[in-house]
């Protein structure tokens, strides 16, 4: 059976996601988005009657739900699941993307954040709980691999704070330098908690 | 002698650097800049005839001195410095201003990446010098604590990469707890390196 390709809601709030990365919420216009993601200029209307700030939601649930299903691959896909092969696999994800578009897109939460938290409560709300997807599994992922729960949390923040920092530093510089020190320095420090065996 | 207060000029880039810090580039408009930092309109060309670009540009070379100059006060000023002892002391002035200001506010150098890296080279570059601004007395301070010179650089990027980003997490819930986290839980980290006698 064949896979049916999205329709304009879902063609909609990917691009939304792409046009958050590249300019953030106040520079991205529904025109062009609208154009880039081929779909009606009513449809905008019909599938978000809450506007810009209800299609900037979704994107960022899209985002957070993405991010999520990333780590729960490597997860499922690893031989020998580690906390640095975790992140290993996260900041590669990342240094993949920027050097294919030429530095060109960053995280959207972070673009959300910075331009709207102080404006829309609305958009504020759902760049946490982006960020919340994303670390959820991430935590329970170093707990799966034996990192033990008192530590767990701590951890998973420390990775996706470093990750969202060196996404910037890599976007301002145009080097992906900034990911590969990040990997090479808390790697070494993620597998150095003391670990009780999987599942223990 | 009295100090005299600041021109036109100096509060147009003092205030330029507020505003990137709460909306980002794009959603700055000039009209009120203008107006609050209580300047003539005509100054505005006058000082910057580069306009937006020219004015964003200066407001990042403000904030990279400013933080620069943070953390050589505290390498001044520290009976004892110590790696974590400078981490933190940047770490609570970012929980300060959070707190004081409602979380209104974050960091105006991500702010300029995350909205214009890809669509004005000369905000790109002003955003990278900044970050270098920054990033520089960081590594000579490691240094003189006695952190090994083939680890301080790197250590220094992990640094500000992780309050980098535990700024936007902390904006996005509202709490300084992302903070707290990355200070608790790096802090040791950094402190853990072998080190040689200062000067040494």
């Amino acid at each position: 059976m064949q896979q049916s390709s999205p329709g304009p809601r879902d063609r909609l709030v990917y691009t939304a996601v792409q046009h958050l990365r590249q300019h953030g919420v106040t520079a991205t216009g529904l025109r062009g988005l609208v154009a880039d993601a081929a779909a009606p200029w009513g449809s905008l209307r019909h599938y978000f009657p809450g506007g810009k700030d209800q299609l900037v939601t979704e994107a960022l649930g899209w985002a957070g739900s993405f991010a999520a299903s990333r780590v729960e691959a490597y997860l499922q896909s690893a031989a020998s699941p580690t906390p640095s092969g975790l992140f290993a696999d996260m900041v590669q994800a990342w240094v993949r993307d920027l050097e294919k578009r030429s530095y060109a897109r960053g995280c959207p939460v972070a673009a959300a954040v910075v331009d709207s938290a102080d404006t829309s409560e609305t958009i504020r709300c759902a760049a946490a709980q982006a960020l919340e997807q994303w670390r959820a599994p991430l935590v329970r992922g170093l707990l799966t691999v034996g990192v033990p729960a008192d530590r767990a949390t701590d951890l998973a923040t420390l990775m996706l704070c470093s990750l969202e920092g060196a996404v910037i530093m890599a976007r301002a510089a145009r080097t992906v330098e900034p990911l590969h020190t990040v990997q090479r320095t808390l790697g070494p420090v993620l597998d150095a908690e003391p670990r009780s065996p999987a599942g223990s």
